[in-house]
């Protein structure tokens, strides 16, 4: 039997109807609707398109966004003062950076410009220490491994317990993903370009999160009989029968995934639009802890 | 042929000569010591212990060492302005905060007031985070995971492409030597409590690292032969043949590991003396810093 697709399409529209219905009840209720800023530097095609995927997913839900697009000659003062900007505006809950910043930013001075309470990215360095940390809570969990964990809970298998391998350690992906993996005890092995028969390793876990960038770099034959499978990437390969002249195409090869595994996600329609939803629920909550905490005040 | 002891003792008398003769030079050619700042708060008496034992080390190589002890009544404030005080303080280069803080206490509150120039226990919420992170560099890394990889290398072996398993996940020894051995291209297996079938996951493992804290867990045949078995462990347990009734071992049967692991430290002589050299060592790392931005700085 083949493997069942996690529907990351389907599952992340379940959750933005829940968060349209939220957000109105916001504006209703108190009369602001949930903000979300977004800063941008330089003009990397790749960047500016998901930051237009987010603008117009945060219209979907009634997220007012705002984006500040800089340059990509700008200064570390100027995009520090954006972020800035956003920390300070009562209008915007959520921050969002978008990465890379080009090679002459140092990022994390930028990124602890982003306060605790609006670091809906969970990408702040005190958040990414947060999570990897007992007794510890981020503020917010970075957008990806968050809709990856959605996915696996989606499986309806007690995670606790199982095996887990994380293939490739990013800042934003694998790294985080392995520690929310932890967290929900599973036993986790976080493997990387260095990494020996990584076959092997894969074919002991129960649960495979693919975040490497390398076009259907796992096989059938790498995966336990039953396993879970995430793929993180989306590589766009060429593509003679197509319009544009090129697809995209996950970290894990499908068809003898699919064969193999228990429970598999789709290139486009599994992670992706699970990121943005994620990012769009922090927005939401961050929105909402915010008018929670104003009511609290004494008048 | 029973595996090779990595002497932890012997390591570290190598490394704190070298503390020793930095220490005298700096206060020759600068006119000043290094200084370690130790925040104790409460009567534990293991705590107490260690901020002696520190205290001690600290004296033999030539660095000052100033101790705030707090009683476990202490407010979160009075803690606070404790390690405020050392981080103002110029002759203090080091601070080191000795853990675990009293139950009401916020213990990353307290941690954040340690100047990152001066977190030479790299336990600032920040070092956490940029420990893991790929393109970060923590001012300073956790004593005792630091120590471990010291030991680790003493095998000779090149890390790169190994597997390692990490027994135990605690904040400021399992975690940070699962982020450390990773940064040294190890791939890991961080395992904890709910681990499934634990001797299967060690026996993968080229390199163990057991901080559980459970007597003698880890036996020989939880072990690949060959293996660079790292014992971070400290339990007491009852011995009558002994004057004091109790006697030190470590997590792992050392007899029996030994017999089949390559690479093997003792305890007690194993990872204990070199937690407490690698806070020296990192003391005397911020004292030359903090040496070479005062010379750098224009007059």
């Amino acid at each position: 039997m083949p493997a069942t697709i996690l529907d990351g399409r389907a599952l992340a529209q379940r959750i933005q109807a829940e968060i349209r219905a939220a957000a109105s009840e916001c504006l209703a209720g108190r009369g602001f609707a949930p903000g979300l800023g977004v800063v941008l530097v330089g003009d990397d095609p790749a960047s500016a398109m998901y930051v237009r995927m987010k603008r117009r997913a945060c219209e979907r839900v009634g997220i007012q966004s705002k984006a500040s697009v800089l340059p990509g000659s700008a200064a570390q003062a100027d995009v520090e003062a954006a972020v800035r900007a956003f920390t300070q505006d009562p209008a915007i809950h959520g921050i969002l950076v978008q990465l890379p910043l080009p090679e002459h930013i140092d990022e994390e001075a930028v990124l602890q410009e982003i306060s605790l309470e609006k670091d809906v990215d969970g990408i702040h360095p005190i958040n990414l220490g947060r999570l990897g940390m007992r007794g510890r809570q981020p503020s917010f969990t970075p957008a990806t491994p968050t809709g990856v964990m959605a996915l696996i809970r989606e499986a309806g298998l007690p995670i606790e317990g199982m095996r887990a391998a994380v293939i490739g350690r990013s800042n934003i992906v694998g790294l985080p993903a392995a520690l929310m993996l932890t967290n929900a005890n599973a036993t986790v092995t976080l493997c990387h370009s260095r990494t020996r028969d990584l076959p092997a390793v894969a074919r002991a876990a129960d649960i495979v999160v693919a975040a490497v960038g390398r076009p259907e770099m796992v096989k059938g034959d790498w995966l336990k009989p039953g396993a879970i499978v995430i793929d993180v990437g989306s590589n766009s390969v060429p593509d003679p029968a197509s319009k544009k002249g090129y697809r995209y195409v996950g970290d894990v090869e499908f068809a003898s995934a699919q064969a193999v595994a228990g429970w598999i996600t789709e290139v486009p329609g599994g992670v992706g639009p699970m990121t943005i939803t994620m990012l769009l629920s922090n927005t939401m909550e961050a929105a909402r802890r915010s008018a929670a905490s104003t009511a609290a005040r004494p008048q």
